[in-house]
């Protein structure tokens, strides 16, 4: 039985300097215990993501050291972009995998969110780890960005959950979250319509009365309409039944999906459940696949 | 980097008696090294299929502890059952994973075959490892069963590669050989017409000038239809063509695909390879996969 794992998906305000960006991964990179996943820089919202994992005291120190390295390397006095920003290191959400529930990633979230405090980041919790329920979604605690948060200094509302109760202008505040582990899915549609993509956005998402634990928003993306999909449960709504609603909702307004793409990493959950609808498989699980089988943490699963 | 990685399927004459299946696959079980994938225990073909992998020793080892156990527990002399015999250990294929060649699996299946001769096993190499063209399809080298290869014993078109040129009854003659790791996938049609099955099967079928790297039989399963097939090379015919060949050959027929099932092991890029063709993917590789970043020897794959 391995220990709990956790992911860690921070949004530090660097987006375009390769030579910062390389130096924050490398610092976060260089943590015993910590894996890297990925890395996905924007230099328009000049912002980048990092995701990294490992076990729970390792992620911790991951996102310690990346505050203390994001302080050092950026300025969010000299920093603009178009992204709505609050500090150098502006989101910092914990996620729960293996072995691990949304309580663990909770917990883990206000160990971090002390030890940033101390080191002078105004912290504000959010998502599962939220000490309020008006401070639960990420755009309410971080609207108008570095300005809004100053703004709201004085506000009993908004009182930092660690750290000092003023911002250093250089660094900015910071939310820290816990959050489930989300699947990122695009549909590009066959039209540049940006208008039938935010339609089937509205339609297929929950807010509009569509699936559940579906978040959706129509964009414009290198001159095709693509309809940006975040899954939040795969139990409720799996990848199939997400592209199957976009498909139905875009032919209704006369459009069809041409291709799509998965932004970041699915589990092999979601693979499998879709190989599973598609194929018209009796059963198809982690123990039908061979690298699993074969992993060093699968005797478990052995027969 | 990982030591290369191979997959042993010996086939041996015991599919009834539990205790004795038990006792030949803990025998393997304990073998330092080896992993066991799975066992498929057959009473009316009296006739188990057992999956093991490891490094080159430890799988050898594997067969050659299992040539052991199979000649202490297992007679042939007093064996029966549907399917065609020809020892106690009947057939032992060695597939490349990850990191194998083909050579490789050859180099493995001539040290096991030098093992199990010098243990009183006639050792016939097929597949891949055969010595003569003539020698290369398993049913050719098993023709007949025991009794078949007791009547070519003085053919020297049929000489034992390795091991006695008699044939003891009790253990009998074993097929060693080495064969491209293969996905067996079968289709269930809505029909119990058992020709239909056939008919479709004769239509995928690379051998009846269908989808290349397809073998396909027709059966009747359980009141239901089925088309059996062996996919022996997916970059050639993955599972999604070869199940839309089959939907579109039932169809001709007036009948459709039901449900479907994976028979034992897929790799990770079969059930990609499905994924990716049902939901339109761009792309979609094992560095999308939380799972395979996660995992030990993912470091080569992380950026």
């Amino acid at each position: 039985m391995r220990a709990p794992l956790f992911e860690a998906v921070p949004n530090f305000s660097e987006g375009k300097d390769e030579t910062k960006i390389s130096r924050v991964t490398n610092a976060v990179r260089a943590v015993r215990g910590v894996r890297i996943l990925g890395l996905h820089s924007d230099p328009d919202h000049n912002r980048s993501v990092l995701t990294f994992a490992g076990e729970e005291d390792a992620v911790l120190s991951g996102a310690i050291t990346l505050s203390k390295v994001c302080a050092a390397e950026l300025d969010l006095a000299s920093q603009s972009g178009e992204h709505p920003r609050m500090g150098v290191l502006d989101v910092l959400p914990f996620v729960p995998l293996e072995g691990a529930t949304m309580d663990d990633a909770v917990r883990l979230a206000h160990r971090a969110g002390e030890s940033l405090g101390s080191l002078g980041f105004p912290v504000f919790l959010y998502g599962s780890a939220a000490t309020a329920s008006h401070r639960r979604a990420l755009p309410d605690v971080r609207r108008g960005g570095y300005e809004g948060v100053i703004s709201r200094l004085g506000d009993p509302l908004w009182k930092p959950d660690y750290g000092p109760k003023t911002v250093d202008p250089h660094k900015g505040a910071v939310a820290v979250g816990a959050r489930p582990f989300l699947v990122a899915f695009n549909a590009y549609l066959d039209t540049d319509d940006v208008e039938i993509a935010q339609a089937v956005a509205r339609r297929v998402r929950e807010s509009g009365g569509g699936l559940p634990a579906v978040r959706a928003l129509g964009f414009g993306v290198g001159g095709m309409a693509q309809v940006s999909m975040n899954l939040t449960d795969l139990e409720r709504t799996p990848i199939p039944a997400a592209l199957e609603a976009v498909r139905s909702a875009a032919a209704d307004l006369g459009a069809s999906v041409e291709s799509t793409e998965l932004v970041g990493l699915a589990p092999l959950r979601a693979i499998l459940q879709s190989a599973r609808h598609y194929l018209g498989l009796r059963e198809l699980d982690a123990n039908h696949v061979l690298e699993m089988m074969l992993s060093d943490d699968s005797d478990s699963r052995s027969e």
